[in-house]
């Protein structure tokens, strides 16, 4: 298979570099009869839209899409439904020091050596841009997924560097640009990221997605397991380093009879599973935890080479993101409501 | 899809049920020319073979393998290659107490749920007797990679319970039954082990599996990344929890200025990128590292309910594994070595 | 995708040689809850078995067909369901002076130019054996159909060589070995390959495949389309070298005031689309028709060459269909069951 | 898989319903390195253009293509190469009678049924109109198979109605509006097709796409065979309702001593095989016929149903072809160039 399309029923093809003339996507099997609207989609671009704080990207992009198919009188036809975003913002000159030489932890070495092609304009294709026609694809199955199942799919940041964010509630999470579900610990993150911000540094965190009102019995055992599933698609995220279901590492050091959750008439009394076992929705909230990465892109001097194997010091200005955890949320989310349809419509088709 | 096929030049279905009259798959994609013999197969089957130690499962299975095609002269003709392991040692009357009630941490549960029909003997296809078909075919995988690309695949377990192990040599791996890196410890883990089996209870584990003299370039950005595929399968293991790349869950901490791996001519400084950047491989050493939950059937009574919602209590007696993860290793290592061999064919098929 | 699987939903995937150890496939999608025998598929390939006339291949294969997996107290699981035919009579002798030669109009040509290995047992994967496994396949699917929705395919031999067979009923067709509907004609038939199997020569065939009580609504427009994956698996028949649907080829000379299928509120008028509109079933009778070539395999010398490139004269000896379209139909008719079983199952899982 | 997405390694995603806002596709796969320029693509757009002459739609349609990503400087990177053609005339009202009712002939019905959802508009997803991007994803192809491997695929007309057009020469079908290689007997099918448009009806026509220069080896034995891939593009042709190779329907009367090719030193001496045996090219020309029928949309009043069910009388104004078999020709090429394509990148993965 082409390396470009994501799932099964619910299909999304996506193309476009970051600094080309546009990117979008191709969605493709959702059924007809949603009303689905710009606003739906747009709302969703903008959670993760650069230029929003201090705290990201500082290029504007307006990420503003345009839906070219699929929709009639404001429904969904079951027709495939094309989205463009036009690219606004194209200040190429910023990366033109690094046009030879490759930024340590970044794709630009691999992608070099693999399509013999250099493409320097702001990362081509592996750019954290290219998540929005993903978020896009997104935003249609969250709202297929709520106005059919009633599912509601939302992430937090649960640790931003050595700092751990204890979970008070969900209200806060939309309160701070972090997506940190602690109003109180705010202001420490944000002085920390003020800090990295001077030296030119950037960081890791870890980020956890949760899906409730799942149904049992989506996923099929063995090779189209859900969270195999969910695992493709989150390690697909750029700067995912590690993708966790449930208790994830934690389990490793779990002893069986404090693992397995208990069943009791009433349902189960804990949900150390993540709401996935044996590859099959139990019906308890889906958990998912991410390692995201530090940014590859910074001003602190780091040793490389360029494409002629001579060593270079590479330093990268411009506007990026000192942490790529925090635009990680809704796109991770995106991606889980993208995973959850395609096995809604899946299911329907094996066991209907 | 239907759930049961995995990869896309190089692809493998499996079917069978642990306690139906066969287990197997069809291996399709094996280019022809490479010399493959029943050895090469039956041996890494053996890697897996329960009964081999008091530390895991007392099932006898010969696990003996029958190629019913694709061979011709000893030598693979690029057709299909069918593999059947009859099953020899079926006392199912070991899960009659459970037949119809949910092992609290098993798929029993979601199984029942999404198909209307129990198969207790054994668990059916959530059992980790499936994963002797993928061994088979990646021990072919494991032979065509070593013979065209020097590829060498191995994993050891890296934690098991609270007991870190410290890595010593590659050398100490194949000298005791817990694929442990270590021979010092070994006396340790042992004792550990004895004492859960007393208990009744079982425990996790962590395991490492690392793919060297991979070249540059294997995987396609965005949505068929070399680390997604590798997630992807990895989840689908019996058992895992986690998956991650290199630094892994340790990239939480990182700052970018550490985390990014320097390029000097000779090559890599480090390798915290797992040999992995934007899904494309990048010649170092691929490293991965699964959380292995500790395993649902246990001695220890636990509070479940019946396919009618009464509560009930659960102890599973028989012969299973205390920790499903020293037996995950040769299985990871046949499912890294199936997606490697996917992907040195798509990308002949596509930069060729 | 690799060549051996096929379908989306319902998927087959075929392993085996004509002449190595065993053929089979594995029939992954099946819902579960259906009742299944071994002899609901036995009947099936028993109707294609060579052996049963004079006018078929006098090769004794008892095409015993057995049941590996997904099959539990009689009743499918869900589950991949494997099976397998032994290969008995392997008189691999027979071909023993065509080893180094291709055979005109055979694939024993293409297929060395291929994969650069010759298996000259038998005709290896391009043989028609081959089809067993298909066929096994499509007992499944014919019988679900049926059961679900009533669903009845059947075919008949329309023309032999020059000799048109006129439609009288379907009574006739299983009253005669050659699948015609026409009781009257068959001493003309009979005469007529006795003919030819004296001067060792081969003719090609039509027939024709109906599906009735197909409800309005299977396949995808564009690119999925019901009439597209049926022209798709009937050409993919050994020896098919045309298909059409409907009126196919009396197409070309019809006005579209003659051609059009008029409806009134009682129903279609005619049937010239052949029960297929814009790639999607119109609730009519299915109607295929397919070309069948002659047989490759011929006592007649003819001009070939060896692998070295020099000229020889080849004459096939041993025992061989002199018309596979005989043996056609029920390959036909399976292949055709499968296509709509897929189609009934994708069709539940996008507008459920 | 959903029904919008064509090809393995060269994949073609589809949108856009005819009087939408655009139209378009994704072309994944395309190797790097091809010199690609928007002339390349709107060259063959325009071949298929209505209103070129007084014989196929006078519908105005610039068909103006552009190229969202995958070009940098000229060439091709080796991402997915979106192209848009946006839509810009729409008259709708022309269709206005017909909103509620069905064409005979016409797929409305079909989709009415199965989507519970009709777009009036111009036939949405089942118009010809639809076929503009394949063209233009098929330009891409025909280009690299050119560079590539010296390939030319090129189409003609050979039976219009009952007249059989004789093929004096491949010069000719540039020069004349039918794609007729036959310059004498333009007028008499000019002739013809004024008579039809002054009665208001349509006819069907036969066509047949060569491709020459092709390699021997391309396609995959039982499932993903060369000639199944080509019936399967072909027959999701709108209007194609026959699709045969080399002999087609005229092997059904030949003898197997007729038929079969004979093979040379110096090469084959015939070519009814049309250049596939079982599955696999054989390095001859590639010839397909194609059976293409009347119109559905024409002026003679017809009996239908309306959407409630009751008699109507329905009559087709506006603009349309009288012969769609005319515009098939460069869709059938450009189909026809996708495949193989596809086929050549297959082939690299898999023997290389």
């Amino acid at each position: 298979m082409s390396g470009n399309s994501l799932g099964n029923l619910f299909r999304i093809t996506n193309f476009g570099e970051s600094h080309g003339p546009a990117i979008g996507c191709i969605v493709d099997g959702c059924p007809p009869g949603l009303q689905l609207d710009i606003d739906d989609i747009q709302k969703e671009l903008d959670r993760r839209r650069p230029g929003t704080s201090r705290h990201v990207t500082q290029r504007q992009e307006l990420d503003k899409v345009e839906i070219l198919s699929g929709i009639y009188n404001g429904v969904t036809t079951g027709s495939p439904i094309a989205m463009v975003i036009k690219n606004i913002d194209h200040k190429s000159n910023d990366y033109s020091n690094i046009a030879n030489s490759f930024r340590p932890g970044h794709a630009d070495f691999t992608y070099y050596k693999k399509y013999g092609i250099r493409d320097p304009r702001g990362g081509g294709r592996s750019s954290a841009r290219m998540t929005a026609p993903t978020v896009a694809a997104g935003a249609i199955a969250k709202k297929w997924l709520l106005e059919n199942n009633n599912v509601i799919i939302r992430g937090y940041m649960s640790q931003l560097g050595k700092i751990h964010i204890p979970f008070i509630s969900w209200d806060h999470v939309n309160k701070n640009l972090f997506y940190a579900p602690n109003i109180e610990i705010i202001s420490k993150l944000e002085e920390y990221m003020d800090q990295l911000r001077k030296k030119g540094d950037s960081i890791g965190a870890r980020i956890e997605i949760i899906a409730e009102n799942i149904p049992v019995g989506l996923g099929q055992p063995i090779y189209n397991r859900l969270d195999a599933d969910i695992a493709y698609i989150m390690m697909g995220l750029n700067a995912v380093k590690g993708v966790s279901i449930g208790s994830g590492f934690n389990c490793v050091e779990q002893l069986g009879s404090e693992h397995g959750d208990e069943i009791y008439p009433e349902g189960f009394k804990t949900n150390h599973s993540g709401g996935i076992l044996g590859g099959i929705s139990t019906g308890q909230p889906i958990n998912v935890s991410l390692a995201i990465k530090p940014t590859s892109s910074i001003r602190i001097p780091r040793h490389s080479i360029d494409i002629n194997n001579n060593p270079v010091i590479v330093q990268t200005f411009g506007r990026h993101d000192p942490c790529v955890g925090i635009r990680a949320i809704p796109i991770a989310e995106a991606m889980l409501a993208i995973i959850l349809m395609d096995h809604f419509l899946l299911n329907r088709g094996q066991c209907g």
